[in-house]
């Protein structure tokens, strides 16, 4: 087993009407030309399930179901996993100085930001050629 | 600074004529269902930029420009960044047991792997609302 070495770049502000990532000093310069891009991903790590119960959960029930299902952990995007990190696709609404101003994260105040990536074309796909188990059609409202 | 413990959960397989993510014998049963998905994301560790040169990497120039641009990292899918953790959209081909056989990937044979998260609808952005720089829409062939 290798060891991954993992540094914080920044963390996720919520605030009254508004959210950001804020990166950290160090890491400013890496920002360049961030606001040419409509859409970036966020990686984020979930502290909040960052506990030995949750991160030994291989299997999860997706939310919002009118019939429960069990599906592999691999299959969802629930934040109790083994490696606890999140993959958040985000509109960039504004940028001031070290702040990414963005429209929504499912992340608390203070929650580690680990990466910025720009959302390319090749990120997309067409949604006529996405294939979901039946359960993500038959979503409660 | 908090730490981060990351477990790799598998690795990548490269063969002949195909591509594969192994997922070792401890975290199987958490891909129940995948086979149900069109595409996934993996999330890897790009070992071969794990060293302190390359993880202090700010800037990057975009490959195949016309025009070399010196660009902030997370303006950027360089593999040399800060956290050298690799996203990748795939489509999902087959699966055999604990083996995802998949369309390509930008990794090398035993590349580690963190996680697999399902490509959902809402990871999807209409192409007439991803927005670029000018020198992604200008690159040589």
């Amino acid at each position: 087993m290798s060891s991954f070495g993992i540094h914080q770049i920044g963390e996720v502000k919520i605030e009254k009407e508004s959210c950001c990532i804020e990166i950290y000093q160090p890491y400013i310069s890496g920002l360049r030309h961030i606001e040419k891009f409509s859409h970036i991903f966020i990686l984020w790590w979930i502290s909040m399930r960052d506990n030995p119960t949750d991160r030994s959960n291989l299997l999860a029930s997706p939310p919002k179901l009118e019939k429960p299902v069990e599906t592999g952990v691999f299959s969802s995007r629930s934040p109790a996993r083994p490696n606890p990190i999140g993959l958040t696709k985000v509109k960039l609404l504004e940028v001031k100085n070290n702040r990414l101003y963005i429209d929504r994260i499912d992340a608390i105040d203070g929650t580690p930001v680990l990466d910025i990536k720009p959302y390319l074309p090749g990120d997309s796909v067409k949604m006529s050629d996405i294939k979901l188990p039946d359960w993500f059609k038959n979503l409660k409202d």
